[in-house]
């Protein structure tokens, strides 16, 4: 697999900060009591604030369209969440940060509010650690065992090969899909794969993509997002990972927001939507009417909606099927990035727990030094029932091992349990568990009535990134002007 | 797999008759207005008037303990709803309804109330479909091929094998859990048989446990599935579906609601919870507080409660990975069981969709004559959209396919689409999807500080039964009970 060192993390983890959002103007209803303040109709509510939402809701109002966008959260993003680190020393993301090659939609979308962009510090070496030994390398290939190498070789082959068959938005129409449905990834990886040492990479690869263990996802939905990433499987675990936004990626969304006529609703959390010709949505401050919804919260979250009539049942059961991945994403900050100074660029594939993978991700001015540690899938979980103390003691001590003893004496320490996130309930996105696609996935392709669905979770193209998010908004956003 | 005639489902459908509830006190705050009444303190909260809640109440009460019994519907018996055939000619169950040797809990508490058995009908010969022609054979092998016949002998063999070292509590502390976990069961059976043949019989045996398709379905909790019901997979699909209550079993939530000192509160559907040392139930009429709260309603809806502040995320993950089952289960009545005289017990296993298994299901009396038709996984599925008259013309089809013209003209038809009830969302129960047992299973095994958890889907031993949540609301009683 090369880029190993790139090995990582999808775009999508998001998030707010006061200092950004400050453009933003204030929820219209933000002072009203509990009791349901009548807002009226609109010809489009959109349900949720981040990239997806808000896209779409900039594409409704260049058709003409009124919309409310209500959001639960006192703040815009969604899964990006940027946190000022101070001084004028830029922020760190607590979401979703990285871009790459073919995310069209997003770059054009950050070129279009201003907002530039740069690499990810890679000078020098990465390291790699497996089975207690931590060895520097450069380039793309970590220095694992020739077999190991030849296997992972030989699965990016054979995904990519089974991959072209296998079309992103309806994956279910493949030939063999039953097949690939019925399979985990994590059993195919086992079938396919000999040695310990690269079913190990290939696990932690698909933890570093998904935020999920390989055995509760099923192998159908890696294929699809292959095709859906343009075709190469090394695209979702290198390239998506090599370029940041300046000053983060939250101001897409506060740019987006800010350029609406009708200013977002923050704090109003949806708690149901009455189905009908016209759909009633109640959130927090109130109601307001609209004849069509377009819904982008996280699919567990929208399980969590009250419909009446309930949605039609196809659409329920899909809901009860989608559940998020489970990252903590974790930024550590130093006076100054030391490891550079080493020859190392701060990147690190390791087995040791919890932190299998780590990147420099200092500003651009590399003054504070920033690390951001995943912890991913059941690695995660592993530190669900621990103290922020317990889990910041157990990442310290993999950088220590990687980075030595400077590692153990941060500036800063931030860290997101995204799954404790009532408005996000894990990350990195959703996936579909084996069987689920074959189903369901037809069935639920379409709005459910006057209900649309974006996000990343229901783009076919990127899903799992702010590119997919973008996108799904500007589809559902062209399916309610289609439908008048 | 011996007993294939006996193929098929789960005790744990459930439901109401307004005749059976004659006995149940009218809520308490029936007629209170929406807004949120202080119903003030008890020792213990139950959410769910099935057979687990009512269990558990009955415990709890005994014990010494005031208990709040909260119930969404306007009836009692959740998964169990029987609707009465009028002229007293007793009841057909729309829910679950057999029992079978090993279940001594559900057996012992009807025995208690008085409520009595019969033996399911089966003189005569069973129909096999496959392939488009219909035998007619006796006992309990159908007339699969020899190859096929060997191959499920072999299947069933190697899965009792498999779950000798699989506890059916702690599945996850099996050696090579992982590596069942990591497979569906569609996978592990499309592995080690190779006939279509048995494949199909396999693939229909799950879907008759569970409702629901094998590949969405890990093979680990099949194996602990097996362990929880005495070791012997065709105990799943024969013997558990031996035994009918006379007048139904939702006459068992209805005696024992009958029995407490507290009348249940029924039509108080709980929408969420203030977590603390006193927590705090917010229902449809009003807010309860207790120290400690059992619920007991199916996964996914739970997933749908607000918790504040949330659930530890490993709980809150879990419920994103408990989906329920799709199973429609019809009732066709007849003015006598015709197909008796032409020598046929009303048992059915085919090929042919979207009714796969039947059973006569007409009372003790033989008058009228019914059959049960089960639509399951994604033989239900496929008639999710359609009208309820092309869902009965479908079924109707399949029955005259199988028993001739005469079935194409019943004088009732009773139909229950579980997956569109509310507060079920789906039949027969849930299930764990690869990879969940081993990432969750033991992080979530006991309450959340005092909230604690029952229904036949938290019982290792008979999962998916009314014997399981009898036992799951007892077992939670007591651990209630020993916290103090």
């Amino acid at each position: 697999m090369t880029e190993m060192n790139q090995l990582s993390r999808r775009g999508l983890l998001a998030g707010s900060a006061a200092l950004v959002l400050a453009g933003v103007v204030p929820a219209v209803a933000a002072t009203a009591a509990r009791s349901a303040v009548d807002q009226g109709s609109v010809d489009v509510v959109v349900v949720g604030a981040g990239l997806a939402g808000l896209t779409a809701a900039r594409a409704l109002e260049a058709a003409g369209r009124s919309v409310a966008v209500l959001e639960a959260r006192d703040r815009v993003g969604g899964r990006t969440y940027d946190v000022p680190l101070g001084s004028g020393q830029g922020v760190v993301e607590l979401g979703g940060q990285w871009i790459g090659p073919g995310q069209t939609a997003i770059a054009a979308l950050a070129k279009s509010l201003g907002v530039s962009t740069f690499e990810t510090y890679s000078t020098g070496n990465s390291i790699y650690g497996y089975g207690g030994s931590y060895q520097a390398y450069s380039g793309a290939i970590p220095p694992a065992s020739p077999a190991a190498l030849v296997e992972l070789q030989l699965t990016v082959t054979r995904l990519n090969q089974l991959a072209t068959a296998v079309p992103a938005d309806t994956p279910w129409t493949a030939p063999g899909a039953a097949g690939y449905d019925e399979q985990s990834i994590r059993g195919w990886i086992d079938a396919n794969n000999q040695t310990a040492e690269a079913r190990f990479l290939l696990g932690l690869a698909i933890r570093a993509v998904y935020g999920e263990d390989a055995s509760q996802i099923s192998l159908l939905d890696l294929l699809a997002q292959i095709t859906g990433v343009g075709g190469d499987v090394q695209t979702l675990t290198g390239a998506a990972q090599s370029t940041r936004f300046v000053g983060g990626p939250q101001q897409l969304s506060a740019g987006l927001a800010r350029r609406l006529h009708r200013p977002v609703q923050l704090s109003c959390a949806v708690s149901g939507i009455d189905r009908g010709d016209v759909l009633t949505v109640h959130h927090a401050k109130g109601v307001v009417r609209a004849r069509r919804v377009i819904l982008t919260a996280p699919k567990p979250v929208l399980a969590r909606l009250s419909f009446r009539p309930e949605l039609p049942p196809a659409y329920s059961q899909y809901l009860q099927r989608q559940p998020m991945g489970a990252t903590t994403k974790v930024e550590v900050v130093y006076a100054t990035p030391f490891w550079r100074a080493a020859g190392l660029n701060g990147g690190v594939v390791s087995d040791l727990s919890p932190v299998e993978v780590v990147f420099d991700n200092s500003p651009p001015s590399g003054t504070p030094g920033v690390l951001v540690a995943f912890l991913e899938g059941n690695q995660s979980r592993a530190y669900f029932a621990s103290t922020p103390a317990q889990r910041q003691a157990a990442v310290l001590a993999c950088l220590v091992a990687y980075f030595g003893p400077a590692a153990a004496h941060p500036t800063r320490y931030l860290e997101k349990v995204w799954a404790t996130d009532p408005y996000t309930l894990g990350a990195y996105g959703t996936f579909n568990p084996p069987g689920v696609l074959t189903s369901l996935g037809a069935a639920t392709a379409g709005p459910a009535d006057n209900i649309y669905f974006a996000g990343d979770g229901y783009s076919g193209e990127w899903p799992g990134y702010m590119e997919g998010a973008v996108r799904s908004g500007d589809r559902a956003a062209r399916a309610v002007i289609t439908a008048g």
